[in-house]
This record gives structure tokens, sequence and C-alpha cells, in this order.
């Protein structure tokens, strides 16, 4: 049964390589908040060809994994005082993450120190020794970061915040034909996923192309106050007498 | 007092004039179909720099208003077995849409004839006669009927039905510049609505460029599922080894 289980896990996860999971998060100060908005946005999502799901706290996972049944990678976003990290920063929030299992749980892997000036390297065989089969993607900026990520044996390694800390600043996923993600995936032994400034269909097909596993793409698909926002701004060119 | 109110609306709709309104749509077959995500879309819109909304059915139209104040263009989509018209096609939907008032209700204006035979002029007669300070849109798809709908008295010519009638098929309104966007803009008198595949901030920017009173932009940004579509088509272009 166990077997079984890890089985289908694994199944689901392959069901993932060469395709498109969707980001449907919005956080408490987002016009869209709301597990039900999140579950329906996630249903839009398979609708439209996604094949799997990014989101945010357990209470969205449940309700997009009862809207959908797609595999989910989930995280949860939490703020401590003593730290800038804020993706699945501690074990509170993988024990929340764990409450709806999703099939793979992603985390800060910036190298940041967590609360109570936990390392990475520390979070990680925590979280291994109480959850082993637990797969693991680590949200990176840089390629050192990744490197480590793949030496500690994340099974998934992730571009998320390149651009996002002070160590990326300046650096996109796309520049460069994508360079940052073409000299990972030659680095690393587990499977990329690309993520984070995904804003175009052509960027989404040129990162699998390129050999990532997976791509994950949100705010132009999920966020529309940012998408409303690029029409406006071109809009405003015009009273800008550009 | 009433002609307060009246200024008051037309103020309120010359906020638009320039300016972007986001179509928040979802008909009950859809993944987002529901006045809450609605109404949370058109803050979304609102945030991101939108002026007004175009909305569906007065439930919607009652939560947009009460969540945004942004002035709004209502209309109720109804299917009738009798006739292919479904934008505002008969006095009942012109009554439920009264119920909300929005700032401009919009109506087919594409010369088919509508439930029971009723043409085109004779319900906008109706209409003007039963509430004959009611702003009203046109949603033609062809010059022809922008001009009939610019005689008749409509107050906002749009190309809302542009490529989506018979007699406009194979058309587009972006083809060869808006060419016929832009003549649609030198024979009438009545303020232009540029509507329909309005799908990127660049066409938006141009149409009000060309002189259109506002634009509308609708699925590119409040339809999640056809907006994934565009990824997931990208990316399945790789699997047929193009």
């Amino acid at each position: 049964m166990e077997n079984n289980m890890e089985k289908s896990v694994e199944e689901r996860i392959r069901s993932l390589k060469g395709r498109l999971i969707v980001s449907c998060q919005a956080l408490p100060e987002e016009p869209l908040h709301s597990s039900f908005i999140m579950g329906r946005m996630a249903v839009a999502a398979r609708q439209g060809g996604a094949s799997g799901i990014r989101a945010n706290t357990a209470e969205d996972i449940r309700e997009i994994q009862k809207e959908t049944h797609l595999p989910v990678i989930g995280i949860v976003k939490h703020n401590y005082p003593d730290s800038g990290v804020y993706i699945t920063p501690t074990m509170r929030e993988i024990e929340e993450l764990m409450s709806v299992k999703p099939e793979i749980i992603a985390m800060d892997a910036t190298g940041a120190m967590r609360p109570k000036g936990v390392s990475l390297a520390e979070f990680f065989s925590q979280v291994k020794e109480k959850y082993p089969d637990q797969k693991l993607m680590a949200d990176c900026s840089t390629i050192a970061e990744a490197l480590l990520a793949d030496q500690l044996g994340f099974d998934f390694i992730g571009t998320t915040m390149v651009g996002y800390t002070p160590q990326s600043q300046g650096n996109r996923i796309e520049k460069d034909d994508f360079a940052i993600l073409r000299e990972i995936l030659c680095s690393v032994k587990h499977p990329v996923i690309a993520e984070g400034n995904i804003n175009t269909p052509e960027k989404a097909k040129r990162v699998i192309e390129l050999g990532a596993y997976a791509v994950v793409v949100g705010s132009s698909i999920t966020r529309p106050q940012l998408i409303t926002r690029e029409y406006a701004k071109a809009i405003e060119e015009l009273e800008k007498g550009d």
C-alpha cells in the first residue's frame, strides 16, 4: 500500500515532465485572496491545459486538490521578524503543508539564514529526517545556490528567486537566452523547474526546449491586477507624449 | 436632483475618455462564474489602473458597483430560441439592467433580428422611449452596422462583434492597422469604443492613439483558462516538432 502510494506520487510528478504548471496564489493583501477563488483559478488553469499547480497555504491547496486533482507544488509564505526567508521558512510551514501532502514542497534555498539562525542545510536535513519520502524543490536565485541545493539532495532545482534577491539583483531568468537556466541545467544532477518572470508563451516554450523539467507561470495568468497594469501603462505612455 | 444625477453620470462617463475598461465576465459554464469572483476581478482591474468595467448580469454589476464604484458598461447575455442575438436582446434584459443602472448599457447592433422578429431600430426606439436618459452602446461587427447605429442615435459605437458574425467573418479588429476602426472613426458622429480581440497592451495603446474614446479588454486579463491555453499551446508546439 505504502509502495503504491509512493508510486502514484512518482507517476503524478512524472506527468509534469515537459509541461506547464500554473501558480495560483493571492496573498491576503491581494484582490483575489480567497481559497474559493484559487480553487476556481486552478480549474481554469487545468481547462487551459496546465498539468500542475503551484499554490500557497494548506487551505488553498486543499481547495485546489478537491477541485482539480492536479499535482501540486506547495509552499507556505510566512514572514518572521528575524529572517528575510519567507517561502516555507520553518518546520511550522512544513507541518502545515504535510496536512495536505502536496506532491512537491518548495522552499527558499537562497542561502539566507532562516528564522532562529537555521541554515538551509540544517533545515533540509530536519525535513528529510521527519519526512524522508516527501519530494522537495529548492527555490534558488543563483547558480551557486542551485549547486548547493543539488548537492544537498533536493529533488527539484527551481529558478524561482532569480532577480528577487540582493545577490541576483539585475539578473533576469530570460537574460542572454536564459543563460542562468542553461548553466544550471548543465551543472546539476536533479531536474530543474523554470520559474520566475516567465510571462510570455514564448519564454515558457523556450525553457522547456532548453531542457527544463517543467515551467511555472504565475502572475501573467492569475494576477489580473498586474496584467491590467501592463495595459494601463501602455495607454498612459500616450499622455506622456511617447 | 435629477439634473445632478444626470450630470454625475455624464462625468462618470467622461472619466472613461482615453482610458482602459476591463471586461469582467464569466458565463455559467466558465470556471470563474461567480458574482463574488467578478467583484474581486473588478477590484484587481481597478488596482491595475482600469477606469471602467464591462460586465454581464445585474447580479455581477451590483457586486462590481459595490466593490469598485467604477463606471460600468452593462450587458445581459441571454440565448433565445428564435434569434442569434444574445447581447441584451430584449426589454427583459434592459429591465434587469435598469435595476442596477449601469452608466452605459450595451446591446447587439449587428443587424440580426432579435427575438420575436424585432429589428434593432424598433428595439432602440422602445428602449429610448422608456429610458430616454440611459446611455446606450451599439456592439457592431461591420462599418455598415456602425453607421446605422450612429444614425439611430446610439451614444457609443462599439467594435465588439468584429470577426464574430457571419458578415464580419475573416475580419479582425487589428487587421491592416485597425482599418475597420479607423473607417468607423472617420464616419460616425458618436464616440467609438474599441472592443473585441484587443489582447495586447500595444493594441490597446494603438486604438486610443487612433482616436477611440475608450478601449475594452477582456479575456486576456480576466479569463485565465484562455491565457493558460496560449502557454500550453506554445509548449505543445515542441512535441509536434515545431
